[in-house]
């Protein structure tokens, strides 16, 4: 039983939402870097704007300076990791069919819960898909190889619904202030631009460990 | 003439605020980053509240769990950028009083002007010295080589006052919206996790000329 637990990955968590452009720049690089460390990044999508609302965060796009730099810092962004990026005509997008669908699918499939997940940032960042509407976001998850009736059954389900519910309360909880924030054991890290530290992190714990 | 005026170094711009834990991690090694690129930094104080202020975004430390997660954040930078760090008694301090001093002593003396700050950051931020104290402000320019009466001068004068005013207003218009903010000719970077995006735009600009 022992060595059982001893193999369980270590894991890393990544909270995000679903229409958050800096999210969809870490994503592909933070599923590297976990491996590399031999850790599972758990995907734990949220929706923003009712994290902002519990702990008394104006959303940052509020503020006309603010969205005009963030703007240009995300197109920007994208050119520097080398990712594609297209920004999106809905943005930012309210994201909880996503959001619905992906816990609706998490309990039973993970793995095809996070490859929905994948697909979707992907579809809305690069092929400007709209995640507000419940048949497109049917379709990206039928991209990702899922079947019909588990999209069908996972986004009328209530337990999609209450799940999200409890990651946000979740995520509010743990000091989830923005996306992506990632939370390497109790360690936070807010912001596409905090890889480099999660690393540093990373081998510090090693070091410590070994 | 000609030569002359192609002789005169680019610059790079760096607003900040003399109580931003931020501005001074990034301070040094942006200082390097220029020096590589045969740029000149312009060291711009402003008072973060009175552009907040302007713009209409709230002081970022007013939030509960954002405050929580950036003084983590700052401590743990310090130690990942190698930086003496030490979190100051008063913060954040309200930074008027080495502003005016430095935009006293800038039009006459930019060399004195910039050591001074040098020096500022260093004394709040390593040492824990009060900068909103005229007489602790006073000796820190004096421990930065800028003789008494110079010093006396600019901190009772109103050139440095009106200055200090103007530069607000001037960051304000070109969109700034925090600490540091540094704008590379009217390409704008904001945080001290932008330094590789600068170098990457430096870079890509230094290919184009050639």
């Amino acid at each position: 039983v022992e060595r059982t637990v001893a193999e369980q990955p270590l894991k890393i968590d990544f909270y995000f939402d679903f229409a958050s452009p800096y999210a969809w720049l870490i994503s592909d690089r933070l599923e590297q870097l976990a491996a590399r460390y031999q850790r599972e990044v758990v995907w734990r999508p949220v929706l923003l704007f009712a994290i902002f609302k519990a702990v008394g965060l104006p959303a940052p796009m509020e503020t006309d300076a603010k969205r005009k730099y963030m703007l240009h810092d995300m197109e920007r962004s994208a050119r520097y990791y080398g990712v594609p990026y297209r920004h999106p005509a809905n943005f930012p997008a309210i994201s909880p069919v996503p959001g619905r669908l992906f816990y609706g699918l998490a309990e039973r499939e993970p793995a095809q819960a996070k490859a929905f997940a994948r697909q979707a940032l992907r579809a809305h960042f690069v092929d400007g898909k709209d995640i507000t509407r419940p048949e497109v976001v049917a379709e990206i998850a039928g991209e990702a190889g899922i079947p019909a009736s588990s999209v069908e059954a996972a986004l009328t389900g209530e337990r999609g619904k209450s799940l999200l519910r409890e990651s946000i309360e979740n995520a509010t909880r743990r000091g989830v202030i923005g996306s992506p924030f990632v939370i390497v054991d109790d360690e936070p890290f807010f912001g596409a631009d905090r890889l480099d530290h999660i690393e540093w992190w990373l081998n510090s714990q090693t070091r410590v460990e070994a």
